[in-house]
């Protein structure tokens, strides 16, 4: 309870007979406590309220060292369906519990960190979700300055030994798509990846050459491209894998967002999925199946890691044990039907009904 | 500044002594001042945080009247790219001040209402952005009685007289779609709507009408159908319209994610977009200009609603004017591939290149 002005106000008793309750009951309003009528309570805030007393909850809180927020923090803009879902998975994990997440990424702004800075220095914020963190970003050093827990999602480059981070087993994924269109008879198989810096990158696309090596299959150079995550770039670098002398019969990309680029870029040149082409995917976005063909493609649980990564973070607030400083969440494969056997016999086609 | 325990702190004059600065400095940095040295800065707040002083920017807001904080409040989950547009909105107004989102949706639980009414009373918040309300929404009857700014955008159903909100043009989208398609040439214009209790629908199909009407082209009761605005049942009902004796040669959608539904009916039926059906949508979501064909569609500014929304939000937190209860903002049409010219001569087709 904070008294906000200097005049001297009425004590508990005196609210209490103002308000015609007893001096318990305006304890409980004061207190937060449920077991009071509301409309005695909205009777005695009221009165609080005109005495220039603020039921500050949050000062409360801090005062015990928790404010009851959390903070989401996103690496670049809030512009893709990705960082959408991992907050959906953060909101998920707090449903059940009395803490909030404030959206408070700072955009690079130099006004905005001051803000931020300021926020910490306050007590603001009892944690943080990050995502697409490495361990030169400003916010991790800012956290850890003043040892306020944060678990990074999805992180971006290398990360500190103590940082703890949630991601997905991007090797095996990428491992698991090159053997499912190996198995399919495919050969020549392209990879059409996203931002090369970023690690999921770096570690799905070892896995696409590991998978080729266990199978024989020589690694062409030439069969892969770099795009950023989104579907512009794709679409570009899908028409120049579709300029080669010796077109791929199959393509594993980055995310699902980019085989929207890739349809598109496939249609374009009159080519159709999975009849030319195979075209696999990654990430599993609620989209993915209502793609026409529906995505082939690998489950990323980004909800889920946003969920995990809250739940941490909630119990080191807690100062509860976490069991591992490094998760790595499952990345199946989801069939659909964007993948088809290789075709062997070129020029040979299925007229479609109708 | 709060002093959170009983014993005596340290003066400000100490402090100054103590870290070797001016008690100027020291004032600095507790009013959160920009024109201090970092590692001052750094080194000052420490020294106030051994003394036990904590910076509470928050409760100092309280005093003030604000919190820095407004919430977003969502009518029903967070599982649609539709609320994370105009969030993206409301992130953007709040991008150059130094208000922060927090995500208070209490999903119809019990206990997470109460949290919220006490965050509420402790002045944790100081205006609130709300998805989907109408006037017997429990977000804004709680709002209301405690007197802090709300706006609602795209509201769910009838406001009261004082309730400001933010929404589109709903009767104008549906007029200018079905007008696009008639100058196109077709006729028999299907309907395939969204929730039909949602004020958008019932005006977007007023202007549907309307546009017929006005065209003396008859509104065919059978042509009519609605979903909710998700793509499982916009595939269904699109099955249905395709199961009429007579098919429709345009459909005019209830949002671009139902498109989807409708583009996998069709393909389902081996009938192809814009040549055997015209595909009209509505939203203008990001991903409509990548689905193959690329989405004909009525522009709602759902980011520039959010944004709208809350720069209304901040002028009533400022005690400033806003300019009018409701505000409507236009909804133009953006042409693509998915609506051709009717095809007069039937079975006459001609084959693609390649």
């Amino acid at each position: 309870m904070t008294q906000p002005s200097a005049k001297s106000p009425m004590t508990m008793a005196q609210i209490a007979a103002a308000t015609g309750v007893s001096v318990a009951t305006v304890s409980k309003v004061i207190n937060q406590r449920s077991d009071v009528a509301p409309a005695t309570r909205e009777r005695v805030e009221k009165a609080l309220a005109e005495q220039g007393y603020i039921l500050n909850r949050a000062a409360r809180s801090l005062r015990q060292g928790h404010s009851g927020q959390i903070d989401f923090l996103v690496g670049q803009e809030l512009n893709s369906y990705y960082a959408f879902e991992i907050l959906r998975g953060v909101e998920e994990a707090l449903l059940t519990t009395d803490v909030r997440v404030v959206l408070a990424s700072t955009h690079a702004h130099r006004e905005r960190e001051q803000q931020w800075r300021q926020r910490l220095s306050a007590g603001a914020i009892d944690g943080a979700v990050l995502v697409l963190a490495d361990k030169r970003s400003f916010y991790l050093q800012e956290l850890h300055r003043r040892s306020i827990p944060s678990v990074v999602v999805d992180p971006f480059g290398e990360l500190g030994p103590q940082d703890l981070s949630v991601s997905a087993t991007n090797w095996a994924g990428g491992k698991l798509a090159t053997e499912y269109l190996l198995s399919l008879g495919h050969r020549r198989i392209a990879a059409l990846m996203g931002e090369p810096a970023h690690p999921c990158t770096q570690d799905r696309l070892a896995g696409y050459r590991h998978a080729l090596q266990m199978a024989d299959v020589p690694v062409d150079p030439s069969l892969t491209r770099f795009a950023d995550f989104h579907v512009e770039q794709a679409h570009q670098e899908m028409a120049q894998l579709l300029a080669l002398p010796e077109l791929p019969t199959a393509v594993f990309v980055g995310n699902d967002e980019q085989c929207m680029g890739v349809y598109r870029a496939l249609a374009e040149r009159g080519l159709t999925v999975p009849h030319d082409m195979s075209v696999l995917g990654f990430d599993d976005m609620p989209y993915a199946q209502w793609m026409t063909p529906a995505l082939t493609t690998i489950h990323q649980p980004l909800l889920e890691m946003g969920r995990v990564a809250t739940k941490m973070v909630l119990r080191l607030i807690a100062d509860e044990p976490v069991e591992t400083v490094r998760v790595e969440l499952a990345t199946p494969l989801v069939a659909r039907l964007s993948c088809a056997p290789r075709r062997r016999r070129k020029g040979f086609r299925i007229l479609p009904a109708g």
